[in-house]
C-alpha cells in the first residue's frame, strides 16, 4: 500500500525539521548544504558536507565551517522559546581553525537550563537577552578541526 | 570589427582579476557573489551583494559578511608574495556584527610594508609566517555594519 502523503504529513514538525526548514529559507546556508541532525533543549548537532565546499587547497572552506558553527548556536533558541515571539541574531563569533577539514564535519553545542531560565526572565523584562555558545567542530574520524565561540541575542518580535 | 578574444586576452592579469579568479574557483565563495574590487600591496576592498544572501530577518546573512571579511585579509597576500611559492590560510577570525546590513556591503583592509618585510624574512627562514588583519565592513551609505580581525598564515608550497 502506498502511503498517502498529504500537506499535513509533509509539514515539518519536530525541532530538527523546523530548523532545517529555516536553513533552507536562507539561500547561502541552503547552498552550503548545512543541516541540523539533532536538536533538543540542551544540545544540538549540525553537519556540513565537504562536497561543494572545497577551498583553494582542497579542504573545507573556512566560511562553511563558520556556517555550521554559527547555526548550531542559534538553533538552541528553537526548542527553548516561542519562535512566534522571539527570534535570534548573532552578535559576535570567533572561530579558531585547528586542522584542515578533509571530510564532512559536525558541530556540537550545548546550553544549560540555568542559562535558558535567565534568558526567559530577561526577554520578558527587557525584550532581549544575550547568550554565549561554544561549539566544537569535528571530522568523520572525530578529530577536532575547529572551535568557535559565538555571542547571540534573542529579541522579541 | 569584432575583437578577436584568444586565450591570452581572456587570461586574468592584474591582482584584482587574479584574486577574483581564485574566488570563483572556491564554490561557496563564488555562490555568495564575493568580489575583490581593488587590491594593491597595502590595501584591499572587497564586496558582497545583498541579493541572494538574505537571512531569516531579511538582512545580509552573517556568513556572507564573514566571507567578505575573511577574503580581504587573505587577498593581501597576492600582490606581496610569489603566489607560486606561498599560499595563505586563515587560522582564526572574529567578526563583530554592529548593525544589520540592509544593502550590498564592502570590506576594507590594509597591511603595512614593515609587516610584509617581516613576513618575507620569516617565510624564507621557517617556511611560514603569521599576519593579523583588521577589516571594516560598511553598507552603501558608508555606515559600519561589522568589524573583523583575522589571523592568517602564509606557507611555502
Amino acid at each position: 500500500m502506498i502511503a498517502q502523503l498529504g500537506p499535513e504529513s509533509a509539514k515539518p514538525s519536530g525541532p530538527v525539521d523546523r530548523m532545517n526548514a529555516m536553513i533552507d529559507g536562507i539561500p547561502p546556508m541552503h547552498r552550503m548544504g548545512l543541516r541540523i541532525v539533532a536538536l533538543s533543549e540542551e544540545h544540538v548537532i549540525g553537519a556540513a558536507p565537504l562536497a561543494g565546499n572545497h577551498n583553494h587547497i582542497g579542504t573545507m572552506y573556512a566560511g562553511t565551517q563558520f556556517g555550521v558553527a554559527e547555526v548550531v548556536g542559534g538553533a538552541l533558541w528553537l526548542p527553548n522559546f516561542d519562535t512566534d515571539r522571539v527570534y535570534p541574531v548573532v552578535k559576535d563569533l570567533q572561530i579558531r581553525y585547528i586542522r584542515p577539514a578533509t571530510s564532512d564535519i559536525r558541530a556540537e553545542a550545548s546550553i544549560g537550563t540555568a542559562t535558558v531560565q535567565r534568558m526567559k526572565r530577561e526577554v520578558v523584562a527587557t525584550g532581549k537577552s544575550d547568550f554565549v555558545i561554544d561549539s566544537v567542530l569535528t571530522d568523520v574520524a572525530g578529530v577536532v578541526v575547529a572551535t568557535a565561540v559565538g555571542t547571540y541575542q534573542i529579541r522579541s518580535r
